[in-house]
């Protein structure tokens, strides 16, 4: 069965123009179908699509479903999006179907890309989390300087994480000190890693300096693991 | 520095040809460069490039280094390639950064694709291995039959998981059992998941049935997870 964005209110709810038009044009569904829906903050309904209204979709005698992918922890991801877009689409994707709850782009003294296509971004986080069945979309961001996301973090209840490939700068082993049922937040830095400087600020600011392990990744497979495994951490 | 695969003799490597012609004519190495070589078996060396002979290339003063990457575990990965064969190319390369030693690309029932073109991911494997700088490199089978390879593991010495999403068969949490310190096999499905059957004959031949979690996940997203999970498990 298909899952749908819509507004809820009042027991109905009324998807929005691109996934009204998702489950007419191009699911074909008809009048009658069970469909779910979701507000993307938590709530999954079932309930029956009842009429096509202009561009617009109405799903009517909702009945509230559990959210069984709930989690007791967050998990908040900092990237510079690397210079071939689609392997932060494809990380962005993979992030989203084990569990991600924000994505936050970044540019980066070393950044060769400094540009984002916002609404691309958005349309395949709202695509995974209808793919994977998920009541909350992951909430993706404006493209943000690396000065500016450190100072916005500055009060941040949970465990911050800067990953650096310096061996002159102190870094922590992540197994030995992220902790179960927490608040995350990740750092990850473009291709030719963050400035020594970068990561020397995000280090003032309270932020715990990491090494993912021995190997050599790329930042896109760096940010996956750090996805996968604190998911992992706290199943 | 750029990390090279050769026939190492006699303290000297020999590239391959397509190494050599990487080596001069996509990086433009001059003679008498530092590179890395590997024998793609776990030695790693530092030599000097000497001379470019017809379409090979001689390494020589050849330095061992260690391996810092050694594993005391082993990670097989059996996937039915999905019909978009993107997903598989772009998964096998995270994997084999994160640490991948073998992968078997299997035909199921539900498999849509039954074709694969082998010398590509070849080509992937070798690839992702010299980006993160491995010595050795991942082996990559030809396609085979599910209920072939289940006979081929019939006296595997180490973890055999497959994974599947039916309620009404028997699953164990992947994280409950899994054990530190061993060597692993994973079996993951298509879209469509294995069909029953399939299932069944492997937990007959000492299958572990596993699920991934509460997820609902591409067969590339739960290849990538055990893969990843596994390696942090062992650290």
């Amino acid at each position: 069965m298909n899952l749908f964005l819509a507004n809820i209110e009042d027991n109905k709810a009324l998807l929005t123009e691109a996934e009204a038009h998702h489950a007419k044009r191009v699911l074909r569904l008809s009048l009658g179908e069970s469909i779910y829906v979701t507000d993307g903050n938590g709530y999954l309904y079932k309930g029956i699509l009842d009429a096509f209204e202009g561009k617009k979709a109405m799903v009517v005698h909702l009945e509230e479903l559990a959210n069984t992918q709930k989690r007791d922890y967050t998990i908040q991801l900092a990237v510079a999006p690397t210079k071939q877009m689609d392997r932060i689409e494809f990380f962005l994707e993979k992030a989203i179907e084990i569990g991600l709850d924000t994505f936050h782009p970044i540019v980066c003294f070393h950044s060769e890309r400094r540009k984002i296509n916002h609404d691309r971004l958005e349309k395949i986080a709202l695509s995974a989390m209808k793919q994977s069945l998920k009541a909350e979309k992951t909430s993706i961001h404006q493209l943000t300087k690396f000065e500016k996301l450190i100072s916005e973090f500055k009060d941040f209840e949970g465990q911050k994480f800067i990953a650096h490939c310096y061996d002159e700068i102190e870094k922590n082993r992540l197994k030995e000190i992220i902790q179960p049922k927490g608040n995350y937040l990740f750092l990850i830095g473009p291709e030719g890693d963050f400035s020594q400087q970068e990561v020397k600020l995000a280090i003032e600011n309270n932020f715990t300096p990491i090494s993912l392990g021995s190997q050599r990744m790329r930042t896109e497979t760096a940010a996956l693991n750090c996805v996968m495994i604190s998911n992992w951490l706290n199943q």
